[in-house]
């Protein structure tokens, strides 16, 4: 059946994505956790902490199934239907200012009302926007859609932008990605060419980050530098519990709370009124954190 | 002009509140920001940090008027209409985790169609539940609503436990406290008495407050409390960005972003799937943070 193929190859991403980075980190291990959901189905979490260079991070698979809850099938204007839904979500927040945070989702959603579709993205928040870092991220994405269709890049890149996007402090989230949603078969694409893409933004994943693990682990940082990456978490919880889908429809799927909030960062500050310094690579960065930077 | 008096009041108000801070505190000072609304109005932001007892809190005052914003008027099923709101925002959070979170609002609202109406309401968050703290505060509040009316504990203290109500947690965000709106004339009470009762909720915030700060700020504590502090900090934003009514309706009114969040903790933390130990102060606390205790 397509769905458990998917649910299948799902579920080994996430565990080949541990032993990866495991070794990439050098010291922490990944702790896992398995939860059922009471309506139907449950899910695999793996968290990591206190690594070389992982500070805190979660690599979580689901596939969840039962009567679709009626918010959402309110919201996608269905009919009442079974659904089943699997995926993939990975958030890494790293010790090193310098090291940028990554966030990965790969997702498949059906209905017995006949809809399926798949939807995800990859996106980068550095806490100091880099040029070279922005244009390795955004190339190698752009490799990979080329691969599949060559609208793709262009039109998931300006989607990831629109999304990742905190607009009470009119800044974007990071550098974005991309980010696609309800990617079903058409007349130019079966199921099969839509699995096939999103399998390969899944394998993606690793090469991308351990590049970036690998080559800024290193670089010394300030306190100063600590501290700014303390407020620019502080961004990331704003946009993750004010705007972001994933989470909304956790919360209102009765999803399991621990695994839906791994993406909360392990320390984060607020800090009233904070101006960067004229010139400052912290100001540079604001002035980079923009919609429809040409990145690749 | 009733408006005006309301208005006054809160202006006075917020500089009392802050001079009385300041002398309990003992080294920390407010910085004032004033601050105009494009669409009409302005306010004063009074902030303090890294005071003696205050690690970072907000005394926030307001006066905005306008054209009501559309989305506000759907959600009250007005007619389009200008709209004036006053009000009174504060914020505490203390060095000590044996003193509590206070939070405390007051807010006067009226349209040329014709409604006015105050609300409000005072709320503590303890990183941990005192038996003795939580019954000196509710008994304090208690105290000022049956001068005003024998029913306004009850119905308010209620409306509290429902407010400050965090779902996905199952929890309440502190020990509540009371939380009123749109108290209008009837035939029990003029717009004049409301306005008594509010005047009085105001100015019981520095008595209450000074008690805890007083009391509870010499308390040592030790690592590991301090991080529990950060973990419930952690729980406070959760609260204030997906729940709280005050924070979405100034996103949706173009309200100062850096007024409105200042709500936020000065550093907070998530820790993945916390269980307190068996029998802790932690545990504990955490048995008792749920709806309908009677502290009084």
């Amino acid at each position: 059946m397509f769905k458990r193929n998917v649910e299948e190859f799902f579920r080994n991403l996430q565990s080949d994505i541990c032993k990866k980075l495991e070794k990439a980190d050098g010291l922490g291990k990944f702790s896992t956790d398995t939860w059922k959901r009471e309506e139907g189905g449950g899910g695999i979490s793996c968290v990591i902490k206190d690594g070389n260079i992982i500070e805190k991070g979660g690599v979580m698979f689901s596939a969840v199934e039962g009567k679709l809850p009626e918010k959402i099938q309110k919201g996608l204007n269905l009919p009442e239907t079974d659904f089943f839904a699997t995926g993939v979500s990975i958030i890494m927040h790293p010790k090193n200012p310098h090291v940028p945070i990554i966030h990965m989702n790969t997702r498949y959603f059906e209905t017995s009302a006949g809809i399926n579709w798949f939807g995800g993205g990859i996106d980068l928040t550095p806490h100091y926007v880099e040029e070279d870092d922005a244009k390795y991220f955004h190339t190698k994405i752009k490799e990979t859609c080329d691969k599949h269709d060559k609208n793709y890049y262009a039109e998931f890149k300006k989607w990831a932008d629109n999304y990742f996007y905190i607009k009470h402090r009119n800044e974007t989230r990071g550098i974005g990605g991309i980010f696609f949603d309800r990617l079903s078969e058409n007349n130019d694409f079966t199921i099969e060419d839509r699995f096939n893409f999103v399998q390969d933004i899944g394998k993606l994943f690793v090469p991308i980050y351990t590049h970036f693990m690998e080559n800024n682990y290193k670089k010394t940082f300030s306190e100063k530098e600590k501290n700014w990456q303390l407020l620019r978490r502080g961004r990331y919880v704003e946009f993750n519990l004010i705007y972001d889908a994933g989470t909304k429809f956790g919360l209102e799927t009765n999803g399991r709370i621990e695994s839906i909030l791994v993406s909360m960062p392990p320390f984060s500050s607020w800090e009233y009124n904070f101006l960067p310094e004229k010139n400052s690579k912290e100001e540079k960065t604001l002035n980079l954190l923009k919609k429809d930077i040409n990145w690749a």
